[in-house]
């Protein structure tokens, strides 16, 4: 029997329980599957959301947690890297928590927008906790066969990988979509993990100044350290005075990208106007349906020229590259710094209450406390 | 002294005028510029828009028309056309309204979108008529050194070329943003020059199924003429009904592209629920303020994957292709269909006011009636 | 038992051999597996390679037939098609060769190039006839679980459908690598099934002039009938000449796009004179070995700010695309016509004859002969 | 009189020669021209190739000099900044030696590839010395109106923008060509200054491994100093190891984007082969005609699914983005140190003989030496 952190439902308190080793029905470890012994799982704002019940179509009780690193414990014949060698007990290694795109209908074959696909599942989100230890706030983590496992290179510690979190993925994609040329003044709104991700990310793809925008202090603090040019703090400046601060550091014309990380529904208004004319603007925070906007089509958009990209989730080539960056730069940025503090699984609720009320840049399961 | 037909100010009668030929000052035409018999000059909304003092910054009083056809007079010295051939007096050619981009400014060199240079000027909106000859509603045209002309090909007539109007270019532009893939489902939203062209120019990309909506009636029987697939009046279907038929026709996916080319604003909200996830979605009808709508940037754009795109001007390259493609299917699309009448300058004011309540597909000045 | 022409080895002649319905070891129809009754299977340029040793790896004895349409006679279980829909017994489609790729290696998941996954496999070309009815000159053949079926829309005939053969989703791959924009000149090298198909689709993705060469006549004239606007025989002119030619119908520039579907080396150097500077010029036709050629790297391609890209293979989004424009251009290019014979099983090493010899456009293997 | 550094002719020695201020017939400066006081201007191998004839039509005797950085000693009225500031005399600028395209051709509407308008003329390049001051191996630069100028930022001294030179646009070019992800492994091939920026900037672009391929020692100091994860001496690698160095350093595989700046035609055949399946290869450094190449289109590009680039020249957005580098980037790159030596005018052979036989990283001219 293993122990894990269960979400029985929304705005119910999470609690361990006893689960075991195997999915229902199995009497030893399928070939293609792997046991993970869990070194961290992520507490991230998504699992704040599916606290609080604001996500649709989840199969509570369920397990958090769908970022996670861990060291292989078993493995169920021989399962290949990305780099098509065999992977090896005692590994440790990540894993893509979007599993089960098939590969078949058309958003996977046509499309190729496999983050769209109908049939994904996501480790900690869309998994029931009676189908088995399908989350990372457990001591162990069962990959089904096909699960894409990546092991992290030498360079790479468990820690620095999961301060990043899934932040990182999602900052990869997010950049990505944002086309950024050498010597571009990207604005980034928001400072939790998605956005201090970008910012790095910005200056490794070409930006020249990168502007931070969002709070508390400390996450701005956060922001400086990892090389943010300017950092506008939402407590301290009005948008008309953030506007006008772009402004004046662009020649009056606006940021030539412009990346919503915030959650927050006005910001996308904000970050229309301070995208210069034939700008971009992509807006990746918006991962729940955090109420309406006006915008003027003529002005914003279409007089402007501007190309505004919703951006989706995250698929293995975005984590792959994450890593790369991280085994890299992982000095210069120093990601396990973002780490604010680590919970044992009975202290999940404390987790999750801290992440709601921005007490944490990033807060982490161990399950070995 | 040459006849014009002048917009003395917003909501004021156009008056025709006898104006000099040469610009104030002038003693003879300057070295490269060029002397135009105006053959047609098109009525299109903009015109509308200039008569009711919806644009800022017009220097009334004005000449309209800005995208127009005519023959050779007179040329200041030698005067190369793209293929640098020196053009030749008789000559029918149309010229590129908008004129005296600095190719020096950041918008012009580092961001090469050429529709934002702040020193731009525009044929037929931008000059006064004190300033000469610099609209199309008059018997003659003074290009000035720098202007664009392109020649006609033989296989394209003047009527045929002004039926498509400055909708060609515009759509040619809207579509290039549009990036269509082979296959595609695109639906265009309004009907008038710039949707009619949409609608052929989506078909000439590769869309398999091309739906227009919009209307009255005979611009629906224009839209089946050149080739729709489907077509949805606006007045015949509540936009419940349009999303429905729209996602009936393409298994419940949206379209691959939508491209809104109607004007209203209320247009971008129907257009952004009919485009499927991860799809396009180009904004090239908003060409004033027709006022504010809402957007939820969660359901809209973020979870969709959506690419939206705002479409401004047009430059060059959009109407000498626009040019190709007439020269070449010209028997196929009859752009000259779109005409619904000419008008001569003493009848300026009644084609105005039968573009502003939509009684023609396309109308003309014809300053030779 | 079923009848098929098997390939013994290289330069033999095919057998037509009786085979068992099942793969080896089977004993009824796996889950998600189909059985197709065979209507057409295509013999192509490839196939002669296969019987002429020219592939590498192959396991004889193999039965060709890459590009099949059949009828389904057998479903294990439920199948869903792309569009989510259940799949029929009675229904006609066509399903992709290329089957297998692995979804987790690197190119299929961070390089997104499926077409160079290790893993994959092809129907007719990498699979033995002792592993089952995997190739489609035969009465039947095995849909392995997971093979992409695409059911043919009912406005495109099975005899429409297999007249483009192969040569229609390598040449929606060849056009979607060759970005041709509205009023492009494009230059297609060759006149077989990939050079037509890819002539017909240069004009639905916004060509204005297509000017194919190629040979013989026959085929020459199938390009006309197809819409090529000039055609240039390589009997008949020098590559000075065409070059020439080339040169003269663009204004002294050279082709906007070129693509090489000829087989021949020689046609690369020719393909990167021909075509513009800052042109673009897709390699597509050289799918094996036939020698190399001399090329300057300062002229051919620096210079010229050029830009050369191969094309390999092509994935389910080529098939299906090219599925939906013949579906809506079937009367306008009626592929049909490219058929010039059917075969029985009994007559394969006459077709395979006749192709390696240039007597057909398009020949089709129909084991109900 | 102003004192220039003259170039008679190919392979005769360089005179310094007495020339006047202004062009022959002015009395005054130009409306919109500038007079710059030279600081340094450099001497790159392009005017190693200009003395030893190797470039057509050119107009000896000519004055050297094509990027430059100088004091604005005079300007004729007011002249913008991209910013649309006017300039200011005393100000250090550099300007872009491209210039008077013509902004009207189809290569600069069409095809928008002002790098190949052939009215382009280049200062250093294709002027007279009988023509005025337009190279910049003299103590004055006259530059004519519609010159685009560009501030160097405060951050930036003059020294540390020559140290980079011409190398800094053209491989920013070359960067935009070669469309760099996150996580890739770039190789660059050559070390002279293309070189070295190009492994900068692939840096800058998200290459988490750059390995440069050069020579001699003292050139690839630089390039370890600047950042490259792996330099590879081809005065002690075969080709064969060479390559076999880059396929261990990525998994077998190749590089994901291979730049050559080498000037070798041979260097082309090693960096195909050194790509990886689907990557891309761009031709930079084949200035001249260094001879032809062997390539087999099958299994270099075809099979591979390869793109190669051609890149021709630059333009003024790979100036201005250039600079923006610079600024930011300074002190970690500190391209000054680049500088091996300065040279007096009457230095100008020794300076021309040094680059010509490697004995430099970048040689300059100081006309106030």
């Amino acid at each position: 029997m293993v122990k894990a952190a269960v979400m029985p439902g929304p705005n119910v308190p999470i609690e361990v329980r006893e689960l075991p080793l195997l999915p229902p029905g199995a009497k030893r470890l399928e070939e293609g599957a792997i046991l993970l012994r869990t070194l961290y799982s992520e507490v991230c704002g998504t699992d704040v959301h599916l606290h609080h019940g604001r996500l649709a179509g989840v199969p509570y009780p369920i397990i958090p947690g769908h970022v996670n690193v861990g060291e292989i414990a078993e493995i169920g014949g021989t399962v290949l890297d990305p780099d098509s060698q065999p992977l090896r007990v005692g590994q440790v290694v990540t894993f893509l928590d979007v599993h089960g795109t098939c590969g078949r209908c058309w958003y996977c074959t046509v499309a190729k927008a496999s983050t769209r696909c109908p049939a994904r599942k996501v480790y900690g989100i869309t998994y029931s906790a009676n189908e088995g230890l399908l989350g990372g706030w457990a001591e162990m983590i069962y990959l089904k066969p096909g699960v894409r496992v990546l092991p992290l290179p030498e360079s790479l510690s468990p820690e620095r990988y999961i301060g990043a979190g899934c932040g990182m993925p999602t900052a990869v994609h997010a950049i990505e979509r944002a086309e950024i040329t050498l010597g571009d003044t990207v604005v980034v709104q928001g400072s939790g993990p998605v956005g201090l991700s970008c910012a790095i990310l910005a200056q490794l793809s070409g930006a020249t100044q990168v502007i931070v925008i969002g709070g508390p202090a400390k996450r701005l603090q956060e922001a400086q350290r990892i090389g943010a040019d300017v950092t506008l703090d939402i407590a301290e400046f009005t948008p008309e005075q953030r506007l006008q601060r772009v402004r004046d550091l662009t020649h009056g014309r606006g940021a030539d990208v412009t990346i919503e990380a915030s959650g927050v529904a006005q910001a996308v208004t904000e970050g229309l106007a301070m995208t210069r004319d034939a700008g971009r603007y992509v807006i990746v925070g918006q991962y729940t349906d955090v109420g309406d906007i006006r915008v003027n089509p003529h002005l914003d958009i279409n007089r402007k020229h501007l190309e505004v990209r919703g951006c989706w989730g995250s698929d293995f080539s975005h984590m792959w590259r994450g890593v790369q960056v991280m085994a890299k730069h992982g000095e210069r940025y120093q990601w396990e710094r973002f780490i604010t503090r680590s919970y044992g699984l009975e202290e999940a609720n404390q987790a999750l209450d801290d992440v709601a009320h921005y007490r944490t840049v990033k807060a982490l399961i161990d399950p070995r406390r």
